[in-house]
């Protein structure tokens, strides 16, 4: 199971402004899901973020949203986005069979999100520099739980290059320039 | 293979106020059983106890029992609790499919449980804050297998939301107040 | 998967005291198969015991020999007992079907005898505590390998309560005399 | 799965000079490689080592060339080494079906044609000591989906002794005398 641009869209859950600050690897999560989002978006991969209850929990991390132009905004009330009919009928209406998955929390919203993509049968990746839980042993049980389920686990480099598959055209250049090379090797937390 | 109150039946090994004191990461297991079994009454998720030879090792632990005043007893004399007859007859008439599984010890009589379960055709929730060994690198090994064999290993927070499902209805407000809420970011150690 | 006495037998190999010394929780390796190869022969579990080219290498540990007073002793030149034809042929006609694997080096003459006993159908079980590498690391490796190639990592004690089954016969009431009831509660190291 | 000398072929990807100091471990990765292609070339075992790109990133470190002299050269512009026709066809005709593979990164290049050669249907080997990235955390990631995906992961030494199978022919005597004996018992890093 490789990824592709065409096949793929990214989904970023609930990373909202008023949960962050409890939750363990929370600013590697926001910092990773805008970087690999930029780079989706240059690319023409979707990118859709969604908001948990936002009437009660607040909106998502503003900058984050600012970076991300082309994003589309979702509200949910049930932990899994895939519950929603309307999330699910737009998703299957936008031909995409590879959802890059993060968010938080790791455990609760992202893990019911994913499980009931596998469930209506889409491939999974859980990105997992920018999966987060306020307790990060539970972020990783999600990550186990989902892999054993059959999605993927990756990381923001690792989609970026299968995305971008060669070195040799104006795609790769540009996609160096504006986010590989000005990038720094930050430490994995995971 | 996700989670739904009404499938669901909760089963608790051997918490032997005897055997306690051994077990490394016991007081957690208890602590995080009651707290599960307590939502789970609330849900009107079935909380079954069982307890080894009582005659020899003595009662489970008592504040467990009044924690969960709705609790089923089953003493058994096999370490897995499915080889004895009454048990597993009274299961299957339970017409529950879900077993979310915990207690001591994790290698022993909780492991030889979940493999009966498993090899029933139940589905087998391995609950891992709630499981314990006298050596924790034995209960780890225990979980391996257990998910080796198809059991899927969940935390109890985990397993809270995945009951409750949605966000906007009086019984997530109930389970809300009375257990979400009121619950400690406690470390995780397993 | 779950072991039972009736169809199980105790593969210990290589277990040769000039290659002991240098390797990591080989003193370990020795105690845990002498124990659990001692409670084997206590449930007529056949133990058997396999030597790497003894002319050059020389013999098993001489306590572990003295330990096991029944077990049969096999010398082989491939690496993977199962090569040897004599072998095979007297471990079908043994009628067994679940080997419970030991020894070391992990990597080289366990997992090659392993691997070679589940291409030809047996369960294996692979007893973690008692086999191990000159470097832990490659022991594990291993391990894991083992694992994905359908064997089961299980630990002494676990083995032991299977093939103990229930606590209420005499069995039960003679291994715990013997062998649990003096057990240390010994850290893991794996 | 187990190797074998006869179907085997080495695969060592893009350790290039000029990005090895940034590469965690990668001096262990060169080392490992040399010291296992070294063994393959003779026991008559392919050794291939492909570049991404020279012409921008530069040649393969200079030692690790040297002391393959058989070696075959390939040079890249996909990160999968199996997109490029002519190797794909090459390999084809080789008539190898296990392929060891290692190098850098092992969550871009090495990862991308290990998948490439999945799909293929070649059985894929991930020589964990010999394959990194500039953080280590990532290479693990890249070997977790790669055993996902059906790969193994092996040591240079569990692989040496699969190839040699025996330790009673000249074959062996050979290996023992120029490559085993000598081998220093390096901690492993990974």
């Amino acid at each position: 199971m490789r990824l592709t641009r065409e096949k793929s869209l990214m989904l970023i859950v609930d990373l909202q402004a008023a949960l962050l600050p409890v939750i363990e690897n929370g600013d590697q999560a926001v910092t990773e899901a805008a970087w690999l989002g930029g780079l989706a978006e240059s690319l023409d991969v979707p990118v859709w973020v969604t908001e948990q209850y936002p009437q009660g929990l607040g909106g998502s991390e503003p900058w984050l949203l600012e970076a991300l132009p082309g994003h589309r905004l979702w509200q949910k009330v049930h932990f899994g986005a895939h519950e929603e009919p309307a999330f699910a009928a737009a998703l299957a209406e936008s031909g995409k069979r590879q959802v890059v998955l993060c968010g938080t929390e790791a455990h609760i919203c992202v893990m019911q999100t994913g499980l009931g993509l596998l469930e209506a049968g889409y491939e999974v990746f859980w990105l997992v520099e920018a999966t987060a839980s306020r307790r990060a042993a539970e972020a990783r049980l999600a990550r186990e739980r989902m892999v054993q389920a059959g999605a993927v686990a990756v990381s923001a480099d690792m989609v970026a290059y299968e995305w971008l598959h060669r070195c040799d055209d104006e795609r790769f250049k540009q996609a160096h320039r504006r986010f590989l090379k000005g990038r720094s090797p930050r430490p994995l937390r995971f």
